[in-house]
């Protein structure tokens, strides 16, 4: 057993070494070599089908015969549709602008000499996920886009699924003249791997979980390094008195009903109390009629006697699922407490006519999207124009909020002189 | 025992729940009220020059009967020099640009809605430092601008010297209207206190210590939160075979000689072998005049036969002494291999008249400023215009290099909508 675990250490510290090496060339490959890999890589996949589908039988079956629930098989399950969504998301990519190299204006100094700021990549991202096998390829094209190392841990689930979609990518690595290992997937199912990589910051610059809360909070607590971490979407919606009541009616209503399971949907919905009655004696129903349960406050059962009453822990619940709660609020300062105190910190939205109470709610809800006659469910990469995302940090170190390219590398100082020194 | 330990708790709790409210006040304070604040804060201290100047008395004396070196007691003493220092230093503040409140472009997306990010504050900044009392004014200076609360945990022997400067601070800061509790000193010297103050990420958003070593090692290993730290500056300059000769010489003699003590100091110097012999033959005597040792490797030391062996140790040594690590490479892709292998990442500097050097050099040296030309002495927040710093990050996350006001605050997303729902 100790003789494993030793293997199972100097296996990942191997993959940490060629990481880091293989990041020193990534650093410096031009943005064309990027997008070749990229596109090979894309072109790999389609070729490789049959072979990806075999691979991912293999995994569905153990699966299936080991229980696991339907949700999760639905996630794991390769179809000729998702592959060739892998492959366009390879391709979107490579369209993406390159960050890297970009200086920002050099400016002179009273020393005579110049001092800009040079975008660079992290180094090496370590990204631990679950299920989706497709996280395989989209992560690994934002890293390699970005000039960035991967080291990839899937599921125990996906393994045979991962191997062969990294396959794919090692291939189309080496076809542009790009180290293979600038992209590795981790080939064990011991959970002690996880716990060696979170122990060596000196070869993973940062690490991202994709996955349930479990996942983060062991990945938070134990990594060495920092981490992109996204935590629960607990979003509101405030309606101030001030509102288009026919917007607010629509954006509340889409913000919980379009989609139940994402982080970005609405799951507490505020209400001013001048305008109460007449909003939710229309959203009642609709919520009523999509199946929508809401629990909410003394004051609004008074205008909704059917609904459920909300405790204080309702309020601090990401359901995500078509359950909602409510609150009557007598002012915009209420409705920020509110939010501060129950929210997450993730997405809120404020629907209003007024400048002031709208620049206040951008101001002072302290969350990293905040939005004004918007619904909460636009909170995504794409919507913004990241082109992807590598997730969708609730933190507010480093990157807020969706995390593209951008998010994925730094920048360094750099001082051209012609002598200078210092007196 | 245990009582005291849960009133220790309590206590650093208490403050972190005071630091979190006041970070919602000062997160809505305009430019105009927090430079009053800066303003009033300098001219109290101005004011109570008298008891400032007793206050440290006090702590000089203790210090000097528990045997402080005499390196720590310079680092403690107020003068009155000192004090004014510190007042200019807070009008200095006063006077910078306000990050807050910035919005980036707003750019439409394709669904309608506008996506533009806004700077915020981090919201409450720990930072913990040893002996020097006028890091409570500059650091607490730089939070108040930036719109954050700050917890100040001083060295014990400043206790008395840190109290005063704190209550000139929380007065200041009642003056402009602005809360108290914005700038809060940790009031025991107990080091449980820290411990407690590292475990609370809820109240807490970042943590930067200042000092040595032993103090950032600890505080890395124990924060739950992030961390702006500043490790080791084992800094290069590399004389490229297509220097200029006269800078060659006149940068590396200043980057070694200018001070001896600092982090932006050079440690190690590399020269390309094409121009070691000129180069060495002047420089060899420059250092020897000024008491500089030097340790060479072999083919170095038959340029300069006097001079000590380099171990493989010497380059890794961070001397902060009037010591050089000196190595002759056969190329400036060794010279970029040493510089990684052997380097902190800190500053690194090429002296080179050829373009594509220049840029090889700037794009694959991984430090947080990377120079042409110029000595590695600049590499600091004043010389490079952020008009202070709150420290030198050598980590690539979030901040890197010298930290001003910006690096202490974050970006949010806002989206403005006229209704826009996801379909």
């Amino acid at each position: 057993m100790e003789v494993f675990k030793l293997d199972i250490k100097e296996y990942i510290l191997e993959t940490g070494r060629r990481a880091r090496a293989a990041a020193r060339l990534m650093a410096r490959a031009d943005t064309d070599t990027k997008n070749r890999a990229l596109e090979a890589i894309a072109r790999i996949i389609l070729e490789r089908e049959e072979a990806l589908l075999e691979a991912n039988q293999l995994d569905v079956h153990t699966a299936t015969e080991s229980g696991l629930d339907m949700a999760m098989l639905d996630r794991l399950e390769l179809t000729s549709m998702r592959i060739h969504a892998m492959a366009d998301g390879l391709r979107q990519v490579a369209q993406l602008e390159d960050p890297i190299g970009k200086v920002t204006e050099l400016k002179a100094r009273p020393s005579g000499i110049k001092v800009g700021q040079m975008r660079v990549p992290l180094g090496v991202i370590g990204i631990i996920y679950e299920s989706r096998p497709n996280v395989t390829a989209d992560a690994a094209g934002l890293c390699l886009k970005s000039g960035n190392a991967t080291i990839l841990r899937g599921g125990s689930e996906a393994l045979h699924s991962n191997q062969a979609i990294a396959t794919c990518i090692r291939d189309g690595l080496k076809t542009a003249g790009l180290p293979e290992d600038a992209v590795q997937v981790i080939e064990t199912t011991d959970r002690a791997a996880v716990g060696e990589l979170l122990r060596m910051p000196e070869y993973v610059d940062v690490i991202v979980p994709r996955g349930g809360k479990g996942l983060i909070e062991r990945v938070s607590a134990e990594a060495r390094m920092p981490v992109i971490k996204h935590l629960d979407g607990v979003c509101h919606v405030y309606i101030d008195e001030h509102a288009n009541l026919d917007q607010a009616v629509s954006i509340a209503y889409n913000a919980k009903t379009q989609r139940y399971g994402t982080c970005n949907t609405m799951e507490s919905l505020l209400v001013h109390q001048a305008v109460a009655k007449d909003v939710l004696e229309q959203l009642g129903p609709m919520f009523a009629g999509a199946g929508v349960e809401i629990r909410g406050c003394e004051r609004s059962r008074k205008i909704l006697p059917d609904i459920m009453v909300a405790t204080d822990e309702d309020y601090y619940t990401e359901y995500l699922a078509p359950i909602l709660s409510l609150k009557i609020v007598d002012s915009l300062d209420e409705a920020i407490d509110h939010i501060e105190t129950y929210g997450s910190h993730h997405t809120d939205s404020i629907v209003t006519e007024d400048e002031a109470n709208a620049q206040r709610f951008l101001r002072e809800v302290d969350s990293s999207s905040v939005m004004v006659n918007a619904s909460t469910r636009f909170a995504d990469g794409y919507e913004y124009g990241l082109g992807a995302e590598i997730g969708i940090s609730t933190d507010k170190f480093h990157a807020r909020g969706p995390v593209g390219l951008e998010g994925l590398t730094s920048q360094k100082y750099i001082v051209i002189g012609d002598g200078q020194i210092r007196t």
